[in-house]
């Protein structure tokens, strides 16, 4: 494999950055306050208002210290794996030795469940031992395994110790004594995609070529003929695991494996599979230099991210088998848009960025962490929306079983708890994913306040980013090389944004300044001191939806910056379909502080149905007369913290 | 049990009508020349595109003259019982010497079937012998009894002939051994109501009064405590027939049994099984005085059709358990609407107005009939919808499993083939819904031509019904008593009309006739030749719904008489959500007749999306320029004959 400058720049940009906002500096505190030390608690059944993860439990049977059996999801251990790497995450913000004392303990327990040739699993250790890698289609090893490794890693970045290294790369010796093109190796590929972008970590990390042969393996065998899940189902006698009887078919489209990866170009599928295989695959486009790889990508990422999408980030259209169904096709009410699905989107999305210089990646990843993602976290850090709806009438979702999938308040941790942990690693995570460097350019693309050390052209730089945002558009870069030198400052353009203006040291700078892929690019002789303003004008606005969209049809969605924001019962009167939106009306802002830790309010006019002006009955010859109302929106993250009520974020106009 | 003068003159009435319309005539020729010769090819396996039935094979191998095992659901007796109803009704209308042979043959079979005892299924007797009367809750074996039972009550009335009927008659002894408040016999009713409507025929027919108690029973001992349908659960060990495995719980709701009947007030559960219940506590209300029943079938007439019915008469909101959700809760899309539940609302609507002779149960049964059941079948008689949805994208109900029970094109014989022979029988006895008579008043529910042979205080009157509904509002009433006399002559004054004017002999008759109950009642001296004309003007219209029907806010469907209207592809480009109605706009009508064998077309002026307008990616800050456009709709019942495409009812106003 030869790399191309760009990797060998992204390998060496050795990026350090600190996040320092205050928007996102309260959700890191909480994640590190309240849901680390909370989903330690759930992992370990202390809750008592939760159900029980019995995931500790299991490893320390498998690990012998204790008599029992196995409880939980075939995938139990993810959710360990993925405390330990939000832990990792944790520890580079703010070493904790309490924390990484229950860490280490925690290790030493995973070491201990560990067969000594590498293998490593309770469910196969404790529930159907004999029965390894039979069922890759449905049993989520080498997931299991993909979040080990990605917790090492993050955990060795951050503390030095490498125990749990030790232990994924013992792990993965085993697997690819059982997975690969030589005679007598599975052919085959999980069921549900992970393990591919966590070697190409561990690779990132170690310098070992074959992490990199392994994952690339597993991208590229996947949908080729004769089909590894078709296959491995007929052996084990059309077996599912989720029902232990034989099924009539089984559908590798729902896995993204119908065809090779590299001839797909339509998102489909588990929304989750599918977004952690394009970051992979994005990954090893960049690594490999792969443009066939790179083509799929680019394709996959118009299709999901420009007919599948919904406003807040969100993906997946159906709760039947959490997936993506159809282009335009982006019911409000009977949606899915798993958290986890949006932060597998901001994944592909960075390694995008990462690929290419274009601020069309960083648009939707601002979209999904601002909508989707925060809006999944209750404000106490301890409730979660696993399923991220639009519209929501809450005695539908307990009275239409088509919408039992919706809820209308956050859940505590949940028995399939993939979200909650999920969120807790990318906040933690979340100075990874502001800035990218290409050649000597500084990619700015999210405002978020923050620290940097970065070696643009040969130079060390440091910078210092503050912002207001989300509420203001107002930022301020303070680039500081450690000798004046030429490189390049690329700020994103929004693509929400209208008249952003940029100045150097107080002044227009239109001379050095070009528009390249969606940023503002600055590239001048920068020396200590210099200052950058950007300035966004942040007032509200009102989207549209494409005209093939047939569930926003007619309708509008308020935005303000990159928030979107919603109707609540909180503050409109139910119903809230009788509601909409006056088309000339202005749009007001108010930041109200006593609002869930402050928020701007936007308030709109509108009309609805008056208020006993309906005297019919079910239906009518008579059309109810409408009064004028003031329309209250609030940004959607915040939806449902103030008791069960109607919201939606799509409004008649 | 004392009978009521009402329930006395219900009985004596004797009415004999026969039905004469073009409408009506084309549909019921459709069904006697197509239909049901198609049906009969279908139970015996000889229609290639159709699923087989396997219906009559079972009764073949049942009763020893071949060899096989039983296929088919559970109650696929049901088919041809309700098949042979159908050809009763149709031999009353017209003798068919070949098609009488042929149902004499399949009693013939039927009699062979069963066994010394009475007993008669063939399921029980080919797959689970020895299983009788175990999973009263799954296996609908009271449910074929009573579709037998009201075959052979049709079958007489129509021939004289008998066989069915003792047939039956022995079924019910064998019954009463089995079901009673006696010691020993079982507390229990069937999962799904029907057989308690058929008993209330079987007495009507015999003057039985221990076919009434059954039914009564049944009908009384449901959801009782301790709940019957929960102890038999129990007691097979909580297996469920659908998938022969153990189940966590069961919902005796889903079968209405949640409560006993006299204390139900909202319509829930699998809606079908819900109206043929009203439907019985209607029969037994008017035949036992029981003001209980009464009381509660008027209570949940008024919960189904003012808060949980479509406009087009359709029932039930979700395909899951095709059931009833909850008050205004009918989304358009993910619509259940069973073809059979609306037959079941008819049902229920035509035994309350011989309860109570109040209009707006006869202007539900009008809905229902013109719009959700005439809809489900296709003009050829062959192919038919199950579920009757208000919208459609045809992409869709392909690619979103939410919707794949949504159908845009109508199918062949289905598998669970009860809609097809539903319809069939329905529009066979078409003539015993059009008229109802209380004391010495004659009242008029459906429009449609026809003569009536009837007593009315005594007199014996004839009188002849001329129409040209649904086209036209002026119908003629040819009053022809034997001998002049006084009586009521009840016209009803539909719901959606304003404006009905009425002559008598061509004079207005304002001194003689009283509003009542939404009827215009006229009392006079009837003498032979005497003339009523009524005239409703017959124009589109506007229709709104309640705002608390969320799925309809802020939009309005067209109705013209009793017919609701709908946009098609095939009239108005796609996506039909892109365009509006003008408010102002005013609605033209047409009378097309190279369209499926002639309608009124309505035509509106709009707006939609101007085409090419929209310039953005997904989402957009520019709103897309409309255009003006004409919009087209036509009838909902011939939906869907013209080729997949879009279809709605509600639009955007």
């Amino acid at each position: 494999m030869s790399k191309t400058a760009d990797q060998q720049q992204a390998a060496a940009a050795g990026q350090k950055v600190t996040v320092q906002d205050d928007f996102w500096g309260r959700y890191i505190r909480l994640v590190q306050d309240t849901v680390i030390p909370y989903q330690y608690e759930a992992l370990h059944d202390r809750v008592p208002e939760a159900e029980p993860s019995h995931a500790i439990a299991n490893f320390e049977i498998a690990a012998g210290r204790r008599e029992g059996e196995f409880k939980g999801w075939v995938f139990q251990d993810s959710d360990v794996a993925k405390w330990l790497e939000a832990v990792g995450y944790s520890l580079s913000i703010k070493r904790d030795p309490e924390l990484e004392r229950q860490a280490d303990e925690m290790i030493d327990l995973v070491g201990e469940a560990q067969y000594e040739d590498g293998y490593l699993n309770t469910y196969f250790t404790l529930k159907e031992p004999g029965k390894r890698w039979t069922n890759l289609m449905d049993c989520h090893e080498l997931y299991c395994a993909g979040h080990f490794i990605e917790a090492a890693v993050a955990y060795y970045e951050a503390t030095g110790k490498d125990k749990l290294l030790g232990i994924v790369c013992r792990f993965v010796d085993h697997i690819e004594t059982v997975f690969g093109p030589e005679e007598g190796k599975l052919k085959g590929y999980d069921g549900h995609q992970e393990i591919e972008l966590a070697l190409v970590k561990l690779y990132r990390l170690t310098g070992e070529e074959r992490y990199l042969k392994l994952s690339s393996f597993f991208i590229d065998q996947r949908g080729q003929e004769p089909n590894f899940l078709v296959q491995e189902w007929e052996q084990r006698g059309r077996v599912t695991h989720w029902t232990g009887t034989a099924t009539d078919s089984i559908d590798p489209g729902y896995n993204q494996a119908h065809i090779p990866v590299r001839e797909q170009s339509v998102a489909l599928g588990h929304s989750v599979r599918a977004v952690y295989m394009y970051t992979a695959m994005a990954d090893l486009a960049l690594l490999t230099g792969d443009a066939g790889l790179r083509e799929a990508c680019e394709r996959l990422w118009k299709n999901t991210t420009e007919k599948q999408m919904y406003i807040t980030g969100g993906i997946g259209s159906t709760h039947h088998g959490e997936a993506f169904t159809f282009d335009y096709d982006l019911p409000n009410d009977t949606v899915y848009a798993e958290t986890c699905a949006s932060i597998g989107l901001i994944f592909f999305a960075k390694r995008m960025l990462e690929l290419v210089p274009d601020a069309k990646y960083a648009d939707v990843m601002e979209r999904a962490l601002y909508n989707n993602v925060i809006g999944s976290m209750a404000q106490d850090g301890k409730h979660y929306f696993y399923v991220n709806p639009l519209e929501v009438w809450p005695q539908a979702c307990s009275c239409n079983p088509g919408k039992h999938h919706v809820k209308s308040e956050r859940q505590g941790w949940f028995g399939c708890a993939c979200c909650p942990p999920n969120v807790a690693r990318l906040l933690t995570s979340l100075n990874q994913y502001i800035y990218t460097v290409h050649g000597d350019t500084l990619h700015t693309n999210l405002y978020i306040g923050s620290q940097l050390n970065v070696t643009l052209g040969g130079t060390e730089v440091a910078l210092v980013q503050e912002s207001q945002y989300p509420w203001k558009g107002e930022v301020t870069l303070k680039v500081s090389p450690a000798e004046a030198a030429e490189f390049g400052i690329a700020l994103r353009i929004p693509s929400w944004s209208r008249g952003m203006e940029i100045t150097v040291n107080g002044g227009l700078v239109s001379d050095s300044v070009s528009e390249e892929q969606g940023y503002a690019v600055i590239r001048r002789l920068w020396s200590a001191g210099d200052v950058i303003r950007v300035s966004m004008p942040m007032e509200a606005y009102r989207v549209y939806a494409h005209p093939n969209l047939r569930a926003d049809a007619q309708k509008t969605a308020i935005q303000r910056g990159p928030l979107v924001y919603c109707l609540e019962s909180a503050d409109n009167s139910e119903p809230l379909s009788s509601i909409s939106l006056n088309e000339a009306g202005t749009l007001t802002e108010t930041y109200d502080e006593s609002l869930l830790g402050g928020a701007v309010v936007v308030e709109g006019t509108g009309f609805r149905v008056a208020q006993g002006g309906w005297t019919g009955g079910l239906y009518s010859r008579e059309k109810a007369p409408l009064e004028a109302v003031k329309v209250t929106a609030v940004p959607y993250y915040l939806w449902g913290n103030r008791g069960s009520g109607e919201m939606k974020v799509w409004i008649p106009e």
